[in-house]
């Protein structure tokens, strides 16, 4: 098995990128990982880390790389031996399995649409997060790949939740829900209504609408919707929690007898800063791929990604693609190219 | 003036509407309340706070009421008489010059549409929440009242508000901007970046795309979006908010220390829930109704009903409508009804 990561973009790249990947290939065997970043740039941890005498690591140059405030579109048509296009197109030409990078999400969408392609019979992929809920956690998607979506794509990506929510958080039998605005069959707009529909007859395990609220309840082991109002929650939820998070820390320091009380809490305050733990798992699929593709968080430690990489080993092993088109050929939702 | 108050439905209904509005009386002044019920189910309040006797108070009989687990298009079919369906027709016959009800918003929704109508030239209504952000508040609409929606629609949602923003937060000249995936022009979903066009053309200070996150660090003053997408953010955002109150009180029940630190902090954390807190601006109006109309959570307490029934009355005494009506001509975007 062969795992492409890509060394540049990100906050802390490439030294998280190639610490994480070096951690990877310390804890986790039967993998290697083809790293492709600008040689040159990498030289020192070349050196540093010997990477070039490690039997499990090939080195890929790739002259550019796309930077995090860099348009999505223009990165694809203007930097084409960028290192994320360079991983890309070694995935597609299927000289590698995986595809693990922490840089530009848009300019990875675009990469990988283009040279990977999506699974046969997939027409849109999605990008499945991690959401935290009081009673464990919850799979979100489409949380951006896609702004303008059909019934029938939701209905794949209940499909590609169903399996990653499966392998990757040990759910036997994941609960989907159809994220809407009242828990009737009425309720929801004229996507949502139309996919309703189509899920229902679906053999997964479909429990109808889900509101904002009882996501955060567990209601919902999966939770699909289409790629805009995914991403505006995920976001909404992030500079909510953030704004929490602030107003919190104002209010406990305020006077000592807070400030006592915030020091004596500090434990509790870090447990549940956890909860929202991206590093876990270590970035979010991006589904319906040919080939698995994780995209990790911009500011990825080198433990997150040392656990992306572990996953997309998992995934691979786990012939998440197969079985994806294997549930799609079973709940008859192939979607014919134009 | 006068205001007619739903007194039926909601949760702590009629003790709280009751309550609420001899509050709002006592302490303001200017305007009479007609108050709609059942009469007989009202019997033990009437005599205890001698309604009948208030000359400020004017009792009109209702036979039913819309439960709040009642479907709202079965409440407007097969409840003619229910309190929310006599109330907003006091105010579309013009006896009335506003409408608070703190019952269910799907049945005050449907009876103030109908009973009341839009304000010329307006297609859709839009329900605006206040939400808080690190530095103060902002507005989001629509948070519920139009699941599908045109570029027009959201034009008229930014001139409203615009207004309530000015009149109910007295922000001067308002920063309004739209949901979006992302902050540049392009970004969004066809919906969005067709009403970008249109309010750029608009005499309003449109600050172009805003991203979930950015709502809570005060980017904009008022944030449209159409009403699928304002309920699922508001909901989410409710829903997380509890989700993280409740993991806090876990992590802190833990053991003895964060027990006192929890005693110590307890004010702090009071703090911080008075951020969310609906109580202050007594729920949120249905804008682009003719006539004001504010519907009030379902457990709003007394000094919520009061706080709503003191807003009506500034937005009835500052001719919210009548400025709505001026901006929107200024702006163009007058939408003729079919």
């Amino acid at each position: 098995m062969k795992i492409v990561v890509d060394a540049m973009g990100g906050d802390h790249a490439p030294k998280s990128v190639i610490e994480g990947t070096i951690e990877a290939l310390e804890y986790f065997y039967g993998f290697e990982v083809i790293l492709v970043g600008n040689l040159n740039e990498l030289k020192p941890y070349i050196e540093t880390y010997r990477l070039d005498k490690n039997p499990r690591i090939k080195l890929v140059h790739a002259e550019q790389f796309v930077r995090m405030d860099e348009s999505s579109t223009v990165s694809l048509r203007q930097k084409k031996n960028s290192s994320i296009t360079v991983a890309a197109s070694i995935v597609g030409d299927k000289k590698a399995d995986a595809l693990v990078t922490i840089g530009h999400t848009g300019a990875a969408m675009a990469a990988t649409t283009v040279r990977m392609r999506t699974l046969p019979g997939v027409e849109r992929p999605a990008i499945a997060v991690i959401m935290p809920s009081t009673e464990g956690k919850f799979i979100l998607l489409d949380a951006g790949a896609n702004v303008d979506c059909k019934p029938q794509n939701l209905a794949q990506f209940a499909v590609m939740g169903e399996l990653y929510s499966k392998h990757v958080l040990g759910v036997r039998n994941p609960k989907i829900g159809i994220m809407s605005v009242g828990d009737e069959d009425i309720k929801g707009n004229e996507l949502t209504k139309e996919a309703f529909k189509i899920l229902t007859k679906m053999p997964i395990n479909f429990i109808g609408n889900v509101e904002g609220n009882d996501m955060f309840e567990n209601k919902a082991d999966v939770v699909v919707c289409d790629g805009f109002v995914g991403n505006v929650v995920l976001k909404s939820c992030e500079g909510l929690s953030k704004a929490i998070q602030f107003l919190l820390k104002k209010a406990f320091m305020k006077n000592p007898i807070r400030i006592t009380s915030a020091i004596l809490g500090l434990k509790a305050f870090a447990e549940l800063k956890d909860i929202s733990d991206k590093e876990t798992y270590g970035g979010a699929p991006l589904l319906g791929i040919n080939g698995i593709c994780i995209i990790g968080h911009g500011s990825s430690s080198s433990k997150a990604v040392c656990n992306a990489i572990k996953i997309a080993a998992d995934l691979v092993e786990k012939d998440l693609n197969g079985e994806i088109l294997k549930r799609l050929k079973e709940s008859n939702i192939i979607v014919e190219k134009e």
